[in-house]
């Protein structure tokens, strides 16, 4: 036995106790670690990724030797009592947490399955950004930077058409963030050190099998006597968000585009309508391009001064007004641009195997991958950022990919795509973030993320959840946010929030008025509200076409405003403790049972319950309340713990407080306000 | 070394060499056998299934040590040089076949996937009927009898729609008679002896990859000089098919329901047309009931009176006016009926895990399986048949289904339905085989069969090809019987035929006139014209309510009667050698490289070649001849080798015939008439 701050390492009954979690056990004579042999079959169109594996070899390590040393529990394993193929070192570091160092005999082994002890009644989160499951119990989880897919559901007739006409459906596992990091309800974190192509499987009764494409350097593990201390645990491991400007308080990011002129009007019109608006984001600040996907940026990172005539001193009126700018970036650059020619005369770009620059297909056009193992390619486009974004003035942008570095280029320092593809969006983060803190400016400018890994926690101050379909669907529509937020959220990103009204319209889906209100009234008990026009937008609903939803949306900004000392309260407590914005019911209603396996609702802070409406044509709407004194937030009238059938018109969501929060003056404002 | 009849066994350079073939290697230091474990997860859905594995280990045996003895060489292979895993032991029987024959160490080994040596340009054919390749080189193909699946090909709406809606899609390998049956253009066969679930990979340049899901008896292996021998030989081992009563050659068998003077009148208008017809065949003679999927028959095998009045007098009248009856059976009971009662009086039924009796779900009516283990089931079922059928008067039936042996049931004899349920379509076989054998009427009688597997060759008289969708598409239209005839008549089965105008009507195919022309003048090229109404008679095309069509189908059973003498030759050539009356162009052209991947094309017997219009409004068609010297059967016009775009006006597809065939005045005489 050995001990360290608390912590407590034994082993006993053939199994390895950690402060009294089984970690490694050979108590049922069953192997607990198989190594062996794939041979991967990968290909990418588009983002979406065709995956498949052969496994030539999975050997059950049926045979171990412990041996015990001051300061650490060493298992050789083997499949014969002989030779050790795996050894794994178990050690407390000086924190208390334990560490499973992983070494291989043989480097020709490129696969590893390892088993950690369940129960049946255990359930799993985290692993990133999951949107179609919370709990992950019953699935597996390959771990893999994507497109998040369109309709992520082998079952509807929208994933069904992106599959078979562009191979962009997705399923319920593909995401922008994923993450080999879970929390079990067992009450400990299980990170993994490593990049490498994963696949966790949390389908056995008695065992979680995680897979590797690789050998991890080692899996961390930390437990805690709550949910929200093993936050506090994780967070102080991976990092934590910096919180959030102030000025993003003030109201709407308005998501608009087509030009100076256009983007003053609407937000002239709708401010004059009462929409609290804190800036706007121009995601074609750089200008666009057609394609069949619709209209799409000109991937040539500085401002186009053709699209926005005088932005370059409007941008300053305008702060002084109180409209904050925000443009768009990606790490990529299209073939046909002025960057792109700097940076291929640079050698800025990966390769392919015939030392040609690897093009990337973004759909009808094509990219160079700038090469972030490249110091010198890193930092001529952080300081891009610096120049082409921060001096220019924009207090925010989208930093959007970072999913499609391909598996067959070939980077700088000779490293390999099937590690690097993983952490490329923590790179991509890094960039970004090394480029406002060198610039001073941490604090005062927001950029946003939809790819993401461990890392990210430090480096991306704001995620947002992809490109949902412009529709109502669980797996992709509005209703997949609060999975994605809460998931995200376990995995030590609190800030995270959603376009509102949705992005994608393809095959048939269009954004309808309700979708767009319903997802206003949703965000606004959210860190951030930012509105998307749409791939599509001339064929989708917008806000400023419609005098309701402008009434609406004028509502929305007004509660998000009253809400701001509640919210940044609440953002502080992300900041400091990794306890995320949009929180799971039980990590503050741990004895309350119910509450694990709720998906679509959320507490935004400790105080307030949500349960956004997320199907069309619903005057009341299911809740579950736990165990406590609850305000109606609309009616002002009280709930106690319990399932109630709640009025849910328009403007009027579900939405509770706790009656004893110490912000419950603020929410009576609202009660008494709309 | 070793020899027997000619044949050679010689184990050198790390390979074992049977005629001079690789048959096992380790020449390049890699394993040729895995042994493990597996946990494999089915569901049954209406004789769909839903089949995964998770692989628990999957050892390399990269050790061997070889032993020779006087007549065998023994491989023990394990994974460290020491316990023997696995052995295999290599022999020659009194016929010079190569028996390959395995035991394992222990029984807990489940999984056995074994590696033959392959050259990247090898093709391979067989499988039983496989429908969507013919060339099975680049597929896996999993290898369990079960519905073949509607659509079959998952970007199609068809597939998509059954998927979603009945779980009942399909992919390309599902077949009611897979086999472990190939043959590879290294001019051998690999027949597996057993039942196992098993799944062949021909995807790897070096190597083909055969799964079991249990430990087979043994392999067994015969080389020859031509494939045509190499046929022989495969029939030799697995038996042939008898051939066919002599009234089949004189029309078309009709496929007709609903009573005894909707038959009849309907046989003599198209009689007064000029249709050629030898029977009727009416799947409802026992009665019918409704389900969504259309009107279904009532699964009591016995004459229904009320349905088909005077049918046990009128069946002998028809006879004499050359109107053979065919009926319907299948092995199931349908649990509301009279049989069912006897049966399950007389425990005759498979039982589930609670002692009752298993019900299978057949689509809206339940069903007891008739327990083919239990001789006195088989028995009475057997006997079922003499009664019921053949002393009724039938000369023929369909002899339907045999797929759906569920897996969690028990059977009499207490065997694993895991083994069983690939070999229940042979046991269905056998019962209906035996039944006509005891009624001493081989020869005369005709049943035809969609399921089968090995031992069918013996004991099915005619296979036909399951039941297509009524439309063109290539997975599971009239297309898809094309590679379902050559594939099945590699693995030993060559009469086989299809239902004129397709079967399955769903998710908005229809039949159209054209479909079912161009059907029927592709059959008219086959050992058996048959149609049939489909599962929607009253939604589709009949061929009798359309003078075109009629006149059509007319045309085609006179060139079908006129083409007697030589089809009858062509039957034989299968009877006495097993060569199949649809056969593939390059065993009749070996040295012809094109000719090996042609899949739509085929040979009728050795001197006509049909290339079927297998497309809607289609003028022309392109067709591939091989070297030789070719007559169009319609306009007499002589071809030499090579590809073509031939005139194929309705009636007209692309048949040619050799010009020096010993028939050829058979052919002058269809020429010169239509």
């Amino acid at each position: 036995m050995m001990e360290k701050n608390g912590n407590s390492l034994v082993f006993k009954y053939q199994t390895l106790f950690y402060n009294n979690r089984q970690i490694l056990s050979y108590a049922t004579n069953e192997a607990f670690a198989f190594i062996g042999q794939g041979d991967e079959n990968i290909k990418m169109y588009r983002g979406n990724f065709k995956i498949e594996d052969y496994v030539i070899s999975r050997i059950p390590l049926n045979h171990f030797e412990i041996t015990e040393t001051s300061d650490s529990f060493i298992f050789n394993l083997s499949s014969n009592g002989q030779e050790s193929l795996l050894k794994i070192k178990a050690s407390l570091d000086s924190f208390g947490r334990l560490i499973l160092n992983l070494t291989v005999s043989e480097d020709s082994y490129n696969r590893l399955w390892l088993r950690l002890p369940a129960q049946a009644e255990d359930k799993i989160y985290g692993c990133g950004e999951q949107l179609s499951y919370f709990n992950l119990r019953g699935q597996h989880f390959p771990l893999w930077t994507s497109e998040p897919g369109i309709g992520r559901n082998k079952n509807t007739m929208t994933t069904f058409k992106a599959d078979t006409q562009d191979q962009a459906g997705g399923d319920y596992y593909t995401t922008n963030f994923p993450e080999p990091t879970f929390i079990s309800t067992e009450k400990y974190y299980c990170h993994t050190n490593s990049y490498v192509y994963a696949d966790f499987d949390f389908r056995n009764a008695d065992f979680h099998e995680l897979q590797y494409w690789g050998i991890p350097e080692s899996l961390i593990f930390e437990t805690a006597e709550t949910y929200k201390d093993l936050l506090v645990k994780l967070t102080n491991l991976l990092g934590r968000q910096p919180g959030l400007p102030e000025w993003t308080d003030q109201g709407l990011l308005l998501g608009i585009q087509g030009g100076t002129a256009r983007t003053y009007e609407t937000v002239d019109k709708l401010r004059k309508a009462g929409v609290k608006i804190a800036g706007v984001f121009c995601q074609d600040w750089e200008g666009t391009q057609q394609t069949s996907f619709g209209k799409r940026n000109f991937w040539n990172w500085q401002w186009d001064p053709k699209l926005y005539p005088g932005l370059d001193t409007k941008i300053n009126d305008w702060k002084k007004e109180g409209i904050r700018f925000l443009s768009y970036i990606n790490p990529y650059l299209v073939n046909t641009s002025e960057l792109y020619l700097e940076a291929a005369n640079h050698n800025y770009f990966a390769r392919n195997h015939d030392g040609d620059i690897y093009l990337v297909d973004f759909g009808e056009f094509n990219c160079g991958v700038v090469d972030f193992t490249n110091p010198a390619a890193f930092n001529w486009f952080k300081n891009l950022i610096k120049t082409n974004l921060i001096d220019f003035g924009c207090d925010g942008w989208m930093a959007d990919f970072g999913e499609y570095l391909p598996i067959d280029v070939v980077l700088y320092d000779g490293s390999d795509p099937m590690i690097r593809h993983n952490q490329w969006p923590m790179l991509w983060a890094k960039c970004n973030y090394e480029a406002v803190k060198e610039s001073d400016k941490l604090g005062e400018i927001v950029y946003f993320m939809r790819a993401g890994t461990a890392g990210s926690q430090q480096y991306c101050p704001m995620l947002w959840a992809g490109d949902q379909s412009v529709n109502w669907s669980l797996d992709d529509g509005l209703a997949s946010t609060i999975p994605a937020a809460l998931s995200v959220g376990m995995t030590g990103m609190g800030l995270t929030h959603s376009d509102i009204g949705g992005y994608t319209s393809l095959h048939g889906n269009v954004r309808t008025p309700e979708l767009f209100m319903r997802w206003a009234e949703m965000e606004t008990f959210s860190p951030f509200m930012r509105s998307h026009e749409g791939n599509r937008p001339t064929e989708n609903f917008q806000v400023w076409d419609d005098d309701e939803a402008i009434h609406h949306l004028a509502m929305c900004t007004n509660v998000f405003t009253d809400l701001t000392s509640y919210r940044q309260a609440v953002v502080r407590e992300n900041t400091e403790l990794g306890i995320p914005v949009k929180r799971p019911l039980f990590i503050e209603y741990e004895a309350d049972k119910a509450a694990y396996d709720i998906k679509y609702e959320y507490l935004f802070g400790p105080d307030v319950l949500v349960a956004p409406v997320y199907d069309e044509c619903q005057a009341t709407w299911d809740v579950y309340l736990p165990d406590d004194n609850w305000i109606h937030l609309w009616s002002g009238v009280e709930y106690q713990g319990g399932n109630y059938t709640i009025e849910v018109p328009i403007g009027q969501p579900a939405v509770f407080y706790r009656k004893n929060s110490a912000y419950a003056d603020v929410f009576e404002t609202i009660t008494d306000k709309y």
